[in-house]
């Protein structure tokens, strides 16, 4: 399902990695980090997909709610359990987003 | 591999897609694509994974590239056959990427 989003602007976090081959946790945190992004004042939606390189873009009202949802306290764990383990390598780019469109087949 | 991009700002585009059951000839025009997107001017890099939902970012010097190569004779071809065959729904969001940080293991 792709994320529904309203009218721009917003702003987007693209999130892309490289994982380790350490799966101890990883799956459950994953999960427990989308489910906790879900209650985040000014969360709008994310789309996540893995094969050689993971993607995980999250859509945000603000930079506000993005600096916010960075500073929680389950989530800051999850960073550093992430670079102690999990990862290999990332990078995280705050966009916002200018324009958007779309194709729906009927 | 992650995408080696410069210092922001520059632009992302992010194109989510939900496929249709229709492979032919998809796997070869999504290369062809990769490919033709590499020569184009201000192409910065591309990251790709598909699972239930497939995310393409493509990161690019300006909006004047970004129309450039959505104007591009074969893309054009591919976005309509894209339409008529293999996409179900999908939509493209335009941004500006305003920061970025990143980790590596050593």
């Amino acid at each position: 399902m792709l994320a529904q989003t309203p009218e721009p602007p917003y702003y987007a976090v693209i999130f892309t990695s490289i994982r380790t081959d350490v799966t101890e946790g990883y799956g459950d945190t994953a999960d427990r980090m989308v489910e906790l992004a879900h209650g985040q004042p000014g969360f709008l939606g994310v789309e996540s997909a893995r094969q050689a390189v993971g993607i995980t873009v999250s859509y945000w009202a603000s930079l506000e709610a993005i600096r916010h949802w960075k500073q929680d306290a389950e989530h800051r764990l999850a960073q550093q359990t992430g670079r102690e383990k999990w990862y290999e390598s990332y990078k995280v780019r705050i966009c916002k987003v200018e324009r958007d469109y779309g194709f729906n087949h009927l």
